[in-house]
């Protein structure tokens, strides 16, 4: 299948690499290739530079938001908050129509110290912003409450034996999104919160996952809902 | 022990029922005690009116906030969240002062439909509101996360194998609050998340969980934390 990848940061990395690995072809999408490219400095956190993972992961093409968006059967939005819109905007509407859109961003806030707050919450979310803004998009959200390595390992974790979520406003994409999320990542517990208003859930979980990453000193947990 | 418990609500009456069956000596206080038990109309759910269930529990005590907040060695807050303030302010901040409040409320919105929202969120919580009112009360939230029932019988579920949460400024208070939780109601796994501020995860943590009641199609569930 040919998968395109919005963003070009860590989660957008992981996934691209795992889908890889398991025989897709994937495309990264970035707002300027060349200067992508030729940003040789590492990130806040000291990861190298795009460039660099490039470099050693030639399989994985690198394109353009348009060229990605055009390239790809079901998109994936793996962009920072902010730039979730501006990318999709960037893609083009033609590119992106009917499509399945797999939104993981989260609408994190980092201007007002840490750890971040939410820059849209409680009465709206990103994901909602997103599919207001492309009605024809097939808004997905999940994979948004928890950290990359997990996201494409859920059995590094207790065998699988916890969960994530799918929120949105289609039925048949909601459906064909499970059944990657198991196929790709071997994800075993999926629960369907509802339609995409249901995402203002998973995205206000981040505060208290943020918080729980600073008390367990880890990011390498996830929830399991217990009935 | 004394206990103080504000609130006579489901919450106040579950937890009043499982620490009198345990020993304590409870009062639940109201605004208006007459009022209150003048009120013999079911609530909105039907439930019988508090009146009822005084009666049929007459070794529960009732009396005003300032007679349970007097009364109580340690508080409970199991108001709603907009009553919280009024009703410690009812309370008398001598009757307050230097005890430890367990509280259990949240700021939940009705005003915007079903679900409800959240009318303090993201950069600030109830708690936090609570504790810049009144400095001198030692503020624990926990329980906020889970239906009442579970909240007094957490082995109902899985063994008791899932978790709560506490977030406090007061060290020694988040300490005995933990106790209290272990040995009140038998909680084996508790996460200290922090300060006050972090009430704002388990606060922000109502949407899911209002989203997880409609999907799952029960309020008996909770989450764990897999590691």
């Amino acid at each position: 299948m040919k998968i395109g990848i919005l963003g070009t940061g860590g989660v957008g990395q992981t996934i691209a690499l795992k889908l890889n690995e398991i025989g897709h072809s994937v495309m990264i999408g970035t707002r300027d290739v060349s200067a992508t490219l030729a940003n040789v400095t590492p990130d806040g956190y000291g990861n190298p530079p795009f460039s660099a993972w490039h470099s050693a992961n030639p399989a994985i093409l690198l394109g353009t938001f348009s060229e990605t968006a055009s390239f790809g059967e079901i998109l994936i939005n793996a962009t920072s908050g902010h730039g979730s819109i501006p990318a999709l905007e960037a893609s083009g509407e033609a590119n992106l129509n009917g499509k399945i859109l797999i939104d993981i961003s989260n609408p994190l806030d980092f201007s007002k110290g840490m750890p971040p707050s939410l820059w849209v919450s409680n009465t709206d979310s990103l994901a909602e912003q997103i599919q207001a803004r492309f009605p024809s998009v097939k808004v997905v959200k999940t994979l948004n409450t928890l950290n990359s390595a997990l996201m494409v390992n859920p059995s590094a974790l207790a065998d699988g034996d916890h969960h994530i979520f799918v929120s949105g406003n289609d039925a048949d994409a909601k459906n064909a999104v499970v059944g990657y999320l198991k196929s790709w990542f071997g994800w075993k517990h999926i629960i369907d919160l509802g339609d995409i208003t249901t995402a203002r859930g998973t995205e206000m979980f981040l505060p208290i996952w943020l918080r729980l990453w600073g008390a367990l000193g880890t990011g390498t947990f996830n929830v399991k809902i217990v009935q």
